[in-house]
């Protein structure tokens, strides 16, 4: 069989390290180059040393890209949207992991962003990279750009009661607990280890980017608020947003198993976790380390209309390069597990 | 100095071990006698080994207490409140850590916790252990309840708020993040290392029961809701508590700065955490580990009308027995900071 | 193709879990019954919540095991040596991961587990489970005892020298480093959490039963002494043996290189790591998470003959049930790193 | 009474912070002026947060430096060995916290430093810094050099024994587990949270220089060697010292207590911990955590000659910080044990 061959641009940060390993493994793609300015010439398995003995493959500068099939961009903000066209000349699709096309309404991109965008024309151009709300789309696009990780597990965990129409629209409170990996490979004093060792730091409490996202994906044409705060806590990996939404009607727990189940039951990598004994009661972001899967749980509050979902990701891999791979095999037409069957470790 | 005699009713718990280790270095407390009744007998620093070189006192059983000045009752729940008749024998004063006289109304405890109390006609008698909010009173006491940790980190955080009626009634959401310690020192399976290590494990998402305190505390005869969650995560000790709220009119960050300086700018463990650089901009329990302070900050959205209160403790200590022992200190006059100067450690 | 039918005795310990979650996995595989008698009829998902979604196997009773191609035994110390009968009457083939079968000397059992052994004819019929030093006996065996999580990366480690007659024979020692899952999934009152976290615990200075598989199968013939250690720390995952040895001969780094090219170049498990520069230049065990890798680094020390030899594995994996998957492979002639190819995460 | 006025030069690091914490704390210290050239004008507590609402001071310049009658130096390497005489200007008394005037011999400074000492005739006018070996000098001394936390941890554990001459000369090999505040403030790739979390890495195997302090206080006029290595872990404090050495006559552990008894029975500062039972068998650093405590404890190996002597500190308090105040007390003929009453946490 042909493969798909595939370049990444940006492989020395974490997401494009984990995008790497996932292609490096998947049976149907050739990673053709990997780039990076900072180390170019250098082995990939200096920096991602978990690839020894994988691969021998090195960095090339992004100025020796050569065309290939796809290209995966994994650069920090800004970079794509003022270098689009250089990359549209070298493939004919694109996965953006960045933040620079998530956004369809430029006046939004400003506001949350604080600057203008370069290229407001091109933001319809980009299918927004959560496969169970366009999965549809992405069998048919070109572009494709990785949603947020805080906002994939929150939009997922969301996705169904809004839908339905089912919480009231201004009321809505996430709290996301994060791990350093969310900040990227770049020192700095806060991720000093004895600095950030044992945190539980509100890095985050009000206007954080990844809300503008939501808003776009789950307010079906509603005027809704969604009040998000992100609290950095003692992990590398893994998110678990907890989400407080308040109903408009008296539903019972197994009213909300059924709007999940509807939304989610052939969906590939959503789990409903919700037990009633032992201590796996809820989504649990280490049990998901390394692998594709987003976990989503709840409780109704007795005392209240409050029903709090939970949701759990990794934030490199669902919310990351493994949502990128699977938006992949959706653009391919391969099956939409491919490559990402690690099923995650036990204890860990 | 005459130095009041106090014994611990339950020392061998991780509250009654705090006590003991802040009680052996208060100057004017001479601790009599601890008891357990799985240890009795043996040295406290078999168990506390903190306490090695600092005490050779051993567990007592508490059929043998003696009378005292004042008994402190670090129990589990539910033991005060059908004991309390033989405590009383012993001791004038009684300061009692567990929940049991706790909250005022009898309906609520009920409500709250399960079941009748045993005691309802003497739940008045108990003043509710914040010295913030109940100092006068305390300076006046026989009998005083100890608050819960995360009722005391909440309801500080928000008490300067509700008090000024400044808060929308129904929408407070209060989210906070607790270690291990706060489960107290009896294994089970949740707490094997394996599997409470690197956890962000919902473990109460609705109807905790520290919402009742809240509720008592701050409701200042309106009808108002707390929409509470608790979330362990890996750490041992401390608690973060991220407290949304919704401002009724368009107060400014600096009209928030007024009103916790007017609550809190005489208090000897406030301290309010708000910097606009560096990486302490809010507060951070793992600086408060083995102090008595409670450190609050805010972040005003400027999308919205909400205000994000984040406040932190040492669950063990401003949340438990350092806590206790401010309350002992307004008790009998003594300056309130004595036996609680420890500032915490950096780095840590 | 035909696949191997196995089934797993004791499935839900750790290992026993980690040994189901590969063999689900593999493709040469049928995982046909697996036992636990405390959670006889439950979905094994309970138990290891990562397999969710992965498979829909309940646990079994042993007495309800059938026959099949070959039983994996993952029991506690003791069970083995006792059942043996019974086990080979259920399949021609088995892999015992406990210690029951790992020393062929049945004076040496007695001497460093304390009691004889039930059936010391047989300790010649197991194969010692380190593949890299039994690859051949492997392929023709129907037995085969897997080693020990400490010994497997002492022995790695210091096997190329001692088989070259490099080192002082008296002289070794070992000091491991290791994390909670080494101790099982049995709550104790060391494994408690706010106890456990954070610890550097000496929990076996001397004696470690470990130290007789090391002595079995490095001395060549020889009178050798290894001062064993092992030292838990706060980690879930994983395993670094620092071994301190004394050459006998004036030897430089560039021959050290050689020594281990030569015994482990051709290795798909064993990587020499050993860098100048950058923050990985020795093995590093999180790198290992999940993985049937064992890293191997040195360096000797310019003031002495001492050579610091560094190994590091993931105890579950290297050190059991990968280690196991990796014997059973080669058993049936499969590739070797069937089932086996996941290469670790960075950030982890 | 009158207050020893005293200066910190370097206050902004970690072991300047803490000895500030002590100073500030201390009832026979006026802390007059603080250093730290990156911090000048700022007030402490924005770079050491747990001393918010403990002091309004500022640092300083340097070069703004008044004399005082005594200087905390806590510099960078080599800084104090160049600007002595500067230092000597402004104090009469002097404890230097770096590693410039530990060693006595200028030959063994070059070895293990790798360039020669700026002064080394003023080598011997320094006490080396361990209280419990040279007490009787620093009552005396205007110069004290504190010494290195590893080695502090070392000798402590080794020095009865080699005083003693009861182990063999040339096989000691000790083992270090060390936390990253050891490193310092300063960050770096390698102490960049995602990578420095989790880790044991073996940062030093060989050649670490505090050996060379280790030689100087324990041989006693024999060629002795000391094979050591430093392990780093994910800790933030504290250090655990796991030291192998040789017996040469047959001891009992009998024997062994009564060796450290001897040597120790009176040490404010060191306890000896060894239990036969329960969970605190041995030295835990956490335990010591903003302690002063040295712990030791000791295993005779059944089946060798070997001794595995485990010995732990606090690296910023008996490793740096507390034992300069130590020290600070003796010189001025003040209970050794004043301001260094905190006797550490549990759980932690």
């Amino acid at each position: 069989m042909t493969k798909v061959k595939v370049s990444i641009v940006g492989a020395s940060g974490y997401t494009g390290g984990e995008l790497l390993r996932l292609l490096l493994f998947h049976p149907n793609v050739e990673v053709k180059q990997v780039t990076s300015e900072s180390y170019t010439g250098k082995f990939v398995h200096k920096i991602h040393p978990n690839l020894r003995k994988s691969t021998m493959m090195k960095f090339v500068s992004a100025s020796e890209l050569e065309t290939c099939d796809l290209l995966f961009l994994s650069l920090p903000h800004n970079n794509s949207q003022n270098q689009i066209d250089e990359y549209k000349k070298l493939a004919p699709k694109i996965i953006d992991l960045s933040a620079d096309f998530r956004l369809k309404n430029a006046h939004e991109y400003e506001k949350w962003y604080g600057h203008k965008h370069a290229r407001p024309e091109l933001l319809n151009e980009f299918v927004y990279g959560i496969p169970e709300l366009h999965r549809e789309e992405m069998k048919k696009a070109n572009y494709i750009s990785s949603a947020g990780c805080n906002a994939t597990a929150s939009i997922l965990g969301l996705y169904p009661l809004f839908k339905n129409n089912l919480v009231e629209e201004d009321r809505t409170v996430i709290e996301v607990k994060v791990g350093s990996s969310e900040g990227g490979n770049k020192v700095n004093e806060g991720s000093h280890h004895p600095e950030r060792s044992g945190v539980v730091r509100s890095y985050q409490p009000t206007q954080h980017r990844h809300t503008a996202e939501m808003l776009q994906e789950i307010s079906f044409g509603k005027k809704i608020q969604i009040h998000f705060s992100a609290t950095a806590i003692d992990m590398v990996r893994g998110l678990l947003a907890t989400c407080h939404v308040f109903l408009k009607e008296n539903l019972q727990e197994k009213d909300i198993w059924k709007v999940y189940r509807d939304a989610y039951g052939n969906e590939p990598f959503i789990r409903i976790v919700k037990e009633n004994e032992g201590i796996f009661r809820y989504p649990e972001p280490k049990l998901l380390i390394g692998t594709n899967y987003c976990d989503i749980g709840f409780k109704k509050d007795d005392f209240s209309n409050r029903l709090v979902v939970i949701s759990a990701i990794d934030n490199l891999m669902k919310g990351a390069a493994g949502q990128a791979v699977q938006a992949f095999n959706l653009m391919y037409g391969f099956d939409e597990r491919t490559g990402l069957e690690f099923p995650g470790l036990h204890p860990i």
